[in-house]
């Protein structure tokens, strides 16, 4: 056992329908008197609600994917001219982003209101889009001061989305367990998330409406991202990554798809891991546990039907051997990797 | 699921064997140049092979369990005098309390070493002593920024009393369960806790220079402290404290008898920590699971053994009535607490 783990400070506040109390709770801690609210115009009714009793010097509903640089230098100097002393995101990781690029520069602190399972306000991981070029980074300043979970906020999304983002965050809790800074404590948060997930994502797609599946899923989702921001990025990103590079398929699909291939690829090399996952899903292995949920929540099974060419297995193939990180539990062989994909591409 | 939860900033580093690089990369990380070292006469040698290669101003022995005010107070001192920017503690809870002792009115940083499983290095608690009383309290600045967990300092540690600290920090990991302040993401820490402690003890006591029992030991120790520093005391800890201020039972002693009974009492109405520690056992039920460990390690089963007298029940039992945690899983009816003290004292 050696490792170095970092838990970064944080409060999380749980409690549905109690954004607003929360919020307040929140910004008094700070003793902020200047509220920036950032909210993109779909979260604007849930972010006018639960801000309506903070001192509120401006609303910033100029709010886009991936955080291109202009729109952060806009919502940097919104901040600046009003002198704001609190960020408060309410919206998914759009909003989220936008709020960490303001704090990035301006050491505003953030207090983060998600309304989607991304994650991202459990992590100090930034992002800028300029040119098309993403350019990420990792800044103890961006990360939120306290996050306000309340399922309520995330009634409204449609099961679909819940679903693909949702299985985004298992794909987290799965490849955290074998990624290149993994430790026992990842390795539990992690198990822990791959629990409220696979408990709350059926219950989801039963009743969309209901708070219990909402909760579980949502917990499930900061748990994702807080051991995988501390594990980083294992095989299973690596692989989608490539494919979704290479033949432009849909993000979240591919996560679906490729996840039970990689974990059957790994598993039998990493006993801690299959043990901790078998366990999480409550199943006899953990492949079974995942392909399971996978079918139950009516996911898609192979990248042919995403749309990827089969004679673009080779390709991927060799890039995958390329990209893959070097202390992979198993070894990521052309010949190992070629048969994952093509059972990814057949849903073998 | 209603929640808050404190996430305190801390670097772990555990490598065995590695105790004096990892001090020198958090010396370094902190830009400290004037070092006090605080380690008692048992954990000396340790403390100056580990600390060998800082820039130590100071080495301060005078070590005492509690901490006593006067004790502190020479410490804090000797800390001025040397202005120092730095503290150093190598040794068990003692070593780590007087270390915090310093931190609280001085804020000098502290790196911990710990060569027990106390726990106390991952808590923002600190204790001191005065005319016989203990105060307590809590404060973000005596958390140590950085623990270096090295297992070979624990091989010295004597079986019996690895097994004893052991045992203490299981009955932190049981109890953190439904603690007061209790939450899903103490429960998931408090449950790895389990796991670790209950593979690691075992492996001690078959062989105590092994490195792995050691090190499972270590790390569950350290989540165990985590778990509960955030989840507070519940109705195990309230128990045990009215036994030991009534009969002056030995501590660690009063717990193995006692945990049991407690958890046999609060499980069936505590579904879900019965879940989660059953698993963490690996045990079809989690009475079973502790039942057996306690016997493997060869822990005294009965409060009669430890010196308690028969007619003791009925008092200790009325005075845990009135200590109860108010939201215990299950009620704490005088005639239920009585049976549980009886059984524990007849070790039934």
């Amino acid at each position: 056992m050696r490792f170095v783990h970092d838990t970064l400070p944080q409060r999380v506040r749980f409690a549905s329908g109690a954004a607003a109390e929360s919020l307040a709770a929140e910004i008094a801690a700070l003793g902020a008197r200047r509220v920036m609210v950032v909210a993109g115009a779909s979260a604007r009714e849930s972010a006018d609600r639960v801000t309506a009793g903070l001192p509120v010097v401006h609303r910033h509903d100029d709010v886009v994917m991936h955080v291109p640089a202009d729109v952060a230098a806009r919502a940097r100097a919104a901040a600046a001219e009003r002198d704001v002393d609190a960020l408060v995101s309410v919206g998914g990781g759009s909003a989220t982003g936008l709020a960490k690029a303001v704090a990035l520069t301006t050491g505003v602190p953030i207090v983060a209101v998600p309304t989607t399972y991304a994650g991202s306000e459990a992590t100090a991981v930034w992002g800028l889009t300029e040119d098309s070029v993403k350019t990420t980074g990792t800044d103890p300043g961006v990360l939120p001061r306290a996050v306000v979970y309340d399922a309520t906020l995330t009634l409204s999304l449609p099961v679909g989305l819940s679903v693909a983002s949702g299985l985004n965050a298992l794909a987290h809790c799965v490849d955290s367990m074998w990624a290149p800074r993994t430790d026992p404590i990842d390795q539990a948060l992690a198990a822990e998330g791959v629990r409220a997930l696979r408990t709350g994502l059926p219950l989801v797609v039963k009743d969309p409406r209901a708070l219990d599946g909402r909760e579980q899923t949502l917990y499930g989702a900061y748990l994702a991202a807080a051991a995988f921001a501390s594990a980083g990025s294992g095989l299973h990103h690596k692989v989608c990554h490539v494919l979704g590079g290479m033949f432009n398929l849909p993000h979240a699909q591919t996560h679906a798809v490729v996840l039970p291939h990689v974990l059957a690829f790994n598993a039998p090399f990493a006993p801690d891991a299959e043990r901790r996952l078998a366990a999480a899903f409550g199943s006899p292995t953990a492949v079974e546990g995942l392909t399971g949920l996978r079918d139950r929540l009516g996911a898609p099974r192979s990248l042919a039907a995403l749309g990827m060419p089969r004679d673009g297995v080779a390709a991927a193939a060799a890039a995958v051997v390329a990209a893959a990180p070097a202390d992979n539990p198993r070894p990521v062989t052309l010949d190992a990797v070629t048969a994952l994909v093509r059972n990814a591409w057949e849903a073998r």
